[in-house]
């Protein structure tokens, strides 16, 4: 359509922003510095180990050794055998035949469900899935039925009405609320169904298992026939990338056809030695994810216990509903005046429309930076938060 | 459908797997050591800065400064200056008002395509542009018109035949061929028009434009109303990443609309720290771009005297056709037993079906490396490669 050649052809992104503005619900970026003294329960550091000292060389050592990036694609120059170490211990880790390393846990979820599924399959997906899992459905040129959140019975029957192949998939740790998937559920109805099963473990690496072996080994469903797991390596093991884990066969299935592995340049050398090294500590450490889960269970006890509306944690987040999302970004912002960094989840980030701060109870906090942040997550608790806190 | 308890649900990639072995297109791993003894045309490592110690230095004080990841979001934690930093220093080379860090290429191609576009728009999009961007336009909801390579008119004529918000996207380079985009072709029919142009600039940056600052600087479009350009920082710049250059007040709309960029931990802080001390080596250094289209165009010109069949390089990828899918297969394999290592590009990943060698002119590249790589492409080529290359 023809327009006048001073025309904005972006003007339309005005009128969204005013919207936006009007809303509330405007989001901009705070670049924070390396010394903060902000106390952090926002990130997805599970289990402390982005800047442990092992983390911190792993990366150094792989860049000294293989450079500052891949050079490629994993099919071209990309795979370095630091990458195969990487992908040899993450499955013996976790339990599994083999993995794959993605350059993140978005785009192993891409690869595995667009992999997997395909024309004429249909993809079976709880509606509390990842944005990255939501975002392969739409990928995948399959039919997807989203189903209701933790509802093995719907997904049950769902799968039993299509002929052909067909998998489901779930996040094992849902990343708003940090509720847990019915996994043997789950598995129980794929296995009814002849269905595979797709669980992104990336809440529950490092957090739930033996060990941190995950959302699957504790359910004992690592390594099962027809199970896959994906992973990222950007929450408990405190770098960057992502993995799927399953079948050899599958994983060769994947570095032949998956389109976000062939046409992506590999990941960082840096990124696979932090990731590296990070598990080799939790390998040698396994109390660090049991203590993860404690601190969460702390955090949700003592929030409760003074009124606030918290989903009880499976793994190490928990959420803590706010009035409403005003409410929630006043909230988050009267934290960080005092000193303490949590999440605000607000629509469109929200599967529910509830918006919530996230805490994420990391391993190496101590006993007083826990009373710490709960008396300041109280103290700037808003009117309201402490009846329900529904909007 | 239910299937007996013991059948295999993946039972259908073994037929795959078959088909595959059988067409010989099976593609696997193979983990390069540290100190392989190849020389190297395969990478996308086009000025050679992967290895430099001052990219490897940027990683290392990276890590140390900041840790192995970002820790989250960049909307919540995944934001540090260094990102800040990377983004001014990245927008000022490259002449726009502003750029967005993204955790790879292939993200920033899908989080540009899908938040300029959505319902009811009309992306019109080059048929020999990358995955990612038929990625991007997949997930978008809006209507697609793939149009043919290089085709300004039918782009042209297809934005006009639609009402509303429209874009059109193309590489600046197209990875396979070397080839590049009518730019100002593309432009002007943006212009006519009142549609966006989104450039992907994977292959120009470090090669094209005064001292490497991209094929959209050398075509007078940086920083143009109505131009968006995407990077990788995995080619030229040595590290891992990408990023979405525009006017300011796009980016920000990317901050508060592009899944790929909300969802997905921000880019580790060794690759922004690598990606940024190489793009200071490039401003300081401007004559390695020169150097990469320089040996590019020995490369065409010594190869082609020898007559074999090339694409005459735009830029600093030289694309050599092969026979059949199997003779490149095995022209590659003997190179690499001689010594040397190049891309071989085939079916999936060729949009015209012809198979080739894919050959990349590192900046730092000497002489008697070009004379080595030609002698042995020579050498090693099958019957068929000097008259044509068709299959
Ligand atoms: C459940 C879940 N899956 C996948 C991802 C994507 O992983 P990454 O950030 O490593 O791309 C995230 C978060 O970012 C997540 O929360
Ligand atoms: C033209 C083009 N765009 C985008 C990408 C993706 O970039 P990245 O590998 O950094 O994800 C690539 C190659 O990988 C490419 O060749």
């Amino acid at each position: 359509m023809p327009q006048h050649a001073a025309a904005d052809v972006f003007a339309w992104i005005d009128d969204e922003e005013r919207a936006r503005e009007r809303a509330g619900l405007v989001r901009s970026l705070r670049p924070r510095p390396a010394d903060s003294p902000l106390l952090d329960l926002a990130s997805n550091d599970y289990l402390g180990l982005s800047r442990h000292p092992e983390t911190v060389s792993g990366a150094q050592e792989a860049a000294a050794r293989w450079g500052g990036g891949a050079t490629g694609s994993r099919l071209v120059t990309g795979t370095t055998e630091l990458h195969a170490e990487l992908e040899r211990e993450l499955a013996a880790f976790c339990g599994f035949e083999a993995a794959l390393v993605l350059s993140s846990g978005y785009a192993a979820n891409l690869a595995a469900v667009t992999a997997l599924s395909g024309h004429g399959a249909l993809v079976v997906s709880d509606a509390g899935n990842h944005a990255s899992i939501v975002d392969g459905c739409r990928l995948s040129r399959a039919g997807t039925a989203v189903v209701p959140h933790r509802d093995p019975e719907t997904a049950r029957k769902t799968l039993a009405g299509h002929d052909g192949r067909a998998l489901l998939v779930t996040d094992s740790v849902f990343s708003v609320d940090g509720d847990a998937a019915p996994l043997a559920a789950y598995a129980e109805a794929c296995r009814a169904e002849g269905a595979a099963l797709v669980v992104d473990d990336a809440h529950g690496l490092g957090v739930l298992g033996e060990g941190g072996r995950g959302a699957l080994h504790a359910a004992g469903l690592a390594g099962a026939p027809g199970v896959v797991a994906t992973l990222t390596l950007s929450k408990s093991l405190g770098s960057q990338g992502g993995a799927v884990l399953g079948p050899a066969k599958v994983i060769r299935h994947l570095v032949n056809t998956a389109r976000t592995f062939i046409f992506d340049t590999g990941l960082a050398p840096a990124a696979a030695g932090a990731a590296l090294a990070a598990l080799r500590l939790l390998a040698r450490e396994p109390e660090r994810a049991d203590r993860a889960r404690e601190v969460a269970a702390a955090l949700y006890g003592r929030l409760t216990a003074s009124g606030l509306t918290a989903a009880r944690p499976d793994a190490a987040v928990v959420s803590v509903r706010a009035p409403s999302a005003s409410a929630a970004l006043r909230w988050a912002a009267d934290c960080r005046e005092a000193g303490l960094s949590v999440g605000c989840f607000r629509p469109p980030s929200v599967p529910d429309g509830i918006s919530r701060l996230r805490l994420t109870a990391r391993a190496d906090l101590t006993g007083d930076e826990i009373t710490r942040a709960v008396e300041t997550i109280l103290a700037t608790a808003p009117a309201g938060a402490t009846d329900g806190g529904r909007a």
